[in-house]
């Protein structure tokens, strides 16, 4: 379906006859939808809900529809989001000196599996700077200290409205994110190298291996400001046996790392995420 | 949510204002809808539904559901299935000579993992009398040769309607049912034991050694006329490796058939597999 | 191969010419090699090996076996343990309330998937003495509170010697075994019903519900004294999404739980895991 | 370990002594063993082995390994090779129009997870050109037609002598190698979308869409002159659903391809794949 359509994430506490409301406001305006999915999680009477339709016959016009459905959803309290599916997402890649998520980032974007631009690639160290120029993207490079590290971060909102940038992600940057720059952009991504909860924070594979495990995996998730407790997006795993040193763990966890984040990357853009609580609904 | 709930199982040719329409079907009847999800195969411009509402507060009687819902079906020339949650199903298990299918279908329905009775196993051998003894249940033993196939599948039929059956399941029931058969009786689910289409046919495991494939695989689908070509419901596969000989991968291969037919028999029950062509919408 | 076989698993610091003096006290006492595999731990500088080989033929008679090996063993500073593959160790099953892994356990020792006798269950609980009847295994009912614990872990020690147990599973024992116990018993297999490290301790579900996370595990592994961090034998996830709740999750769980732990029971059995330090070498 | 080792692959008939023999013919010249790994397929009567030392103290330099180790090989009708762990193997990547697994196998082999040298990539056609000229890899365009297969396959032959190329790796080169050139050229691994011996030939995932599958694979097999029915070094899955059309199995099949593929060529490297008959034996 390539003609442009709209989507709308919605939640709401649960009462009778939501779905019905949703889907009139679309039907009575002409509109066609093509994907509708729901979730409801009783043990927080709260009713979830995706539901994407064909602009093409559809009356509103687009600045319309939002103050039209404003007066659905208010009495609803709901929260909710709409998207439109040619809008194009521009997005910033964070690195440090891995460059295994951050080519593979490039790569998809290139190929045509994200809808999005990718216009700065920014890091706190020099040495991915080459890619960014083989790949024409202009490159900050942000050094940060214990000291510097809150007018570092200063600058870097700075780029993030100079470039006027909708997501971060986090493609293996080693940095933590201060609670105050997360309250002031929270679009992020992070691509942790661990099951979380399993082995959180600092050298997931040197303790994997030191613990022994059989499984290895990968987890990427929404950053808040509490460390790599954000809510997961997207996880998976692969086995690893006594024959797989640290140096094994690594390796097998980059293909894991970049497997999971573009994943995660991919059902965000499509606008299939929905957050609440500490939690993700993922519409697939 | 213990409470009853209706699902409604519905495909139609694609049009505007179908959610719509259904959804207003149940609100309008004062019903809560608990999910909802739809999926629109454009290739086919179909559409297909799973809607599930409580009946608690629901205006219109059981038995009128289906005639009052049948006034808008028509329209959509939809074709469609009504279940009640505290409906309890029927179950006939058809078996060999392996009990492990068997006794794992049986733990299930006595751990509350399958809402259904098992009034009846039958088997065209008698090695599997003792369990059917031990849990009770009454078991016919129909021995089936070349000569005899057609009239045995007669007495097959006389029992499923004697013992008010809705759903046949072969575990590992190493016979082919005739097309006459499943034309007279159609809800059968079969698990083959390996991850068609590889392998379709006798001595799957034999033959997979023989291929030196790395991954073995089970397959739980609708049985059809066409052997090992019915609709899919679920598949899973295993790792193997040289070690692992005929034996091994046979050993490997029934943990795979017991829990794959198990996870097939639970979607069929819950209502959550739609069958178009020879495909299936399995609303996870 | 079901002519008896011996089999070595041997520990020792790494050095030149381990396998050739492995190999030739086999070989010049007319032993044939059928399985021999080697892992050496370089960060431990560990030499670990599993070698396997007929009986039939060879020049030494069982019980000159184990001196014999000693004078090749002591210069090398080598711990070892010699199994015969006609040996039938026998097991208890240690349970509380739930009872599909006893059953699973049950089932392929019944099938001959584990050759090893399960001559009594010891239980907290009296509710699956049931079973323990229908299989006609002795079931003995010791319930556990913190005072009476170190005089019942006395008499659940007796029950180990007087049935002459080789093995204790904890097939969902929901008690912790105190230090003492351990170390006078050691050979003790668990099953937790988390991808340890992750959950450990009660109620991983319901944390793993509340963490949100995406995939879910269970592992098997050797008791120690300290709870959940003993050496890891075996570990499987499966997926879960939003739809899932703690309901779900336990219902997965359970079928994780049954493969897990008959993995690493049979893996036990057929004398492939070597335990060192706190890690395992599974020689599959 | 990074000091320098040989590495046998070796495959004879069955007999006593085969370790010890091997062992003592490394040990008698001072060599320290690093890894050794066995498997006998009793089906077929035949020991295989793995055998790894390290250099550093042999007593045998290296021109003369070969010589005195086919004095012991000889008379246990081996079939063998020999390799060192600090040679480079040459590939030439053949490509169609396809970039995935040749950006992945380039990523991989520049991050050194391939220790080997890529000096050559050969299409029939052009369009890849860029990405060699990215990386600085000769590329030559050799078009391919019915009539002109044979001439054609001729220049790749010359191409492979000229760059003294050890390993041709198929990466999605969408054409079938004739009879005639895999008996000159032999080492060539290829990676076909789908999980062998499903679909088999072509459009696997058209057919795989159509056949209503719930889960796609990938295979790397040696190539033989008979299509897709080479030796399988490896395999994966993944699940799909009623939701992927057949872009999204293509999408989902690209990191299939690049990680089966990827996994498959690194374990060749290693010298890890032992080739009897139809099948592969590959010590972990």
């Amino acid at each position: 379906m390539n003609t442009p359509t709209a989507t709308l994430l919605i939640s709401c506490p649960d009462q009778k006859g939501l779905v019905a409301k949703l889907a009139n406001f679309i039907y009575s305006n002409g509109g066609n939808i093509i994907h509708a999915d729901q979730h409801t999680d009783f043990s927080a009477g709260l009713f979830l809900n995706r539901i994407e339709w064909q602009l093409e016959g559809f009356h509103l016009p687009r600045e319309v529809i939002e103050p039209a459905f404003q007066a659905v959803a208010t009495p609803l309290n709901a929260s909710w989001k709409l998207h439109f599916s040619d809008a194009v997402p521009r997005i910033a890649i964070w690195v440090s000196k891995q460059d295994h998520c951050l080519y593979d980032l490039l790569w998809r974007q290139r190929s045509g599996e994200f809808k999005a631009e990718i216009p700065v690639i920014i890091s706190n160290h020099e040495e991915l700077g080459a890619i960014a120029k083989q790949f024409e993207i202009d490159f900050h490079h942000i050094p940060i200290t214990k000291e510097t590290k809150l007018e570092q971060e200063a600058k870097q909102l700075e780029l993030l409205e100079q470039y006027k940038i909708d997501l971060v992600i986090l493609a293996k940057y080693m940095q933590v994110l201060s609670a105050d720059f997360v309250s002031k952009f929270s679009n992020v991504i992070n691509i942790h190298h661990s099951f979380l909860p399993a082995f959180a924070g600092a050298n997931p594979y040197q303790r994997a291996f030191e613990r022994g495990v059989k499984i290895i995996g990968a987890t990427a998730h929404y950053v808040t400001k509490d460390l790599d407790e954000g809510p997961i997006i997207e996880q998976d795993v692969v086995r690893v046996s006594h024959r797989d040193d640290v140096k094994d763990l690594i390796r097998k966890g980059k293909d894991l790392e970049r497997i999971v984040l573009a994943r995660a990357v991919r059902l965000h853009l499509q606008n299939r995420v929905l957050v609440y609580g500490n939690r993700t609904v993922v519409f697939g």
